[in-house]
């Protein structure tokens, strides 16, 4: 299973801290908010109590922050687990997936016996899929998608949303990205809707695990009757009380900044002999080469990751994702690219 | 649902800081190691970084441990987690489970539709319930039990499992709190035992959520298959690598103290007019009074918490569950149910 964790792997075997490789394969901000792990020092005790199980003040505060009822909110040990409640919970017996995008779709689906529509990406942005609802019992947008970084204009989500709703079709809409996309809109509410975001993206820290989404209360009451009891820790609940209040100023922070470092690293990789940065809208995007696991090889021996892309459906061995660092870590990176073609 | 996770949202009625508060109601270490929360501090730094999705690592750790292959080693954001798997996964029509227990098991079993064959605590204990295994897919066995605390001879263990195997009946063995019983045994290696344990509750973590299990390889690689990635967060995952290999040194450390604590106060509380402390083999054990209601209300005046037990089947209103705390706490316990009464 191909995914951008391998960082403490690789680290492991080369017997060196992971802060010694430049990771470019996980898409996590690397410009966080200042002090992060100050405030999980500083709440280090909470490991000592169990988190309340019900949650209802961690889900009360996202409530507010989002403007919506406390019963629609959804928490998670990562976005993934509501993910995996999508298709466990709802078990939709005919699914559309669009391709290439998040591997673990297709995963559950199939962990399901859920017959898969597959359809381009494109087909999303240009909103040809919308006829093809009426095929299927459920569908999965990933908002901005991963691994491309294209976000779907906010015209075509209302008017899917529409007619999923006439349809009785249940959009699953996978926003884990839209925190560094500025002016990226919720989708409207809905009874057909079934939002995932996460914290730990933005803030820097996906160890963490903590998710959380949005879902009409006949989906969320399903969800309370079978889920783990304590399913999200205790620093999870301090950080997700804590920052989610604070994601707009976060984001004003950083998706400018981030928009900056991606544009000239793009612009400094088109300029290789045979390398194309793909066009995306958040910090991390596709780049391809004719040989491009022969220079993911060639980068690891450097101690730098990017993320092979040839088990996401529709991409081959051709296409890697990067995910933008700090500016002096992609200039590196260009620098050893530039070395090894 | 009833729970001893309380704390938090009792301190924040009364808006005092969790420490605050006196807790009996939840069954972790009172005697946890020391320096515990200085190991997270030093390890923060891996909130910063993906655990790697397959915890190879982490599960050969244990394996060795436990002296198992690492094949039959499972993990758990909690051990929760992997209770749910031997439902969600195994998905027995027909389930054994004794009564006071665990109450989770019931729920989870409920959750999948299974039949439940309700038996008398006292049966696991002598052995009863061994002729009724044919009688169904699986079977519950909490050992130490909770709420009682008592534990089920290990000759009845084996006995048990070489019955199961014979009839192709599985066996959940929940051992929560084996770590707070010396010489508590692992049961036999067997393709129908399905084992379950927790390394937060020794180290009075219960917020980090670390369970891990064993069970036959062609059960863990179905759980492989449906589990999500990146289940244990990156804390858990340095708590299990450093501390699974120290808990034989933790027991001998906490064991015997736990135990004269618990001795002392149950005869305190047995001294005390119309309570009575019933016995049990760990650290927790059930009390009972015949205003126990009343009584837990007058403790939490007093910023007091002990477990209400009414929820437990075959318990009612008049019974508690305690957990003992340290030599001081529990003379104030003491000393304030003598007030009271």
């Amino acid at each position: 299973m191909g995914h951008g964790d391998k960082l403490l792997k690789f680290a492991e075997e080369l017997n060196i801290g992971p802060d010694e490789i430049l990771d470019f394969s996980s898409n996590i901000n690397p410009l966080p908010p200042e002090g992060i792990l100050k405030f999980f020092r500083d709440n280090l005790d909470y490991l000592k109590f169990y988190p309340e199980s019900s949650y209802a003040d961690v889900k009360s505060v996202i409530a507010e922050t989002f403007e919506i009822p406390a019963g629609n909110v959804m928490l998670g040990n990562g976005s993934i687990e509501l993910i995996r409640y999508f298709f466990f919970v709802l078990k939709p017996s005919k699914v559309m997936i669009p391709y290439p995008t998040f591997t673990e779709f297709e995963r559950y689906a199939k962990g399901i016996n859920s017959e898969i529509l597959h359809v381009n990406e494109r087909d999303i942005y240009s909103g040809e899929f919308i006829s093809q609802l009426d095929e299927v019992d459920a569908c999965v947008i990933c908002n901005p998608n991963n691994p491309t970084g294209k976000i779907v204009p906010h015209g075509i989500i209302e008017e899917a949303v529409e007619e999923a709703e006439k349809r009785g079709c249940v959009l699953l809409i996978d926003m884990a990205y839209s925190d560094f996309v500025e002016g990226i809109k919720n989708p409207p509410e809905s009874e057909s809707t079934f939002i995932t975001r996460t914290l730990t993206k933005i803030l820097g820290v996906p160890g963490l695990r903590a998710g959380y989404g949005f879902a009409p209360s006949r989906i969320t009451e399903r969800i309370e009757r079978i889920r783990d009891p304590w399913n999200i820790n205790s620093l999870a609940v301090m950080a997700l009380k804590h920052f989610v209040p604070e994601l707009e100023k976060i984001k004003k922070d950083v998706c400018g900044k981030l928009r900056n470092l991606r544009m000239e690293l793009s612009a400094r990789l088109n300029s290789i002999d045979g390398f194309k940065a793909l066009e995306s809208e958040t910090h991390y995007f596709l780049v391809r080469h004719e040989i491009m696991g022969v220079i993911g090889e060639r980068l690891k021996e450097r101690k730098i990751l990017i993320r092979p892309c040839d088990d996401f459906r529709g991409l081959d061995n051709s296409y890697a994702r990067i995910s933008v660092r700090k500016r002096e870590d992609n200039i590196r990176l260009y620098t050893e690219l530039n070395s090894i073609i």
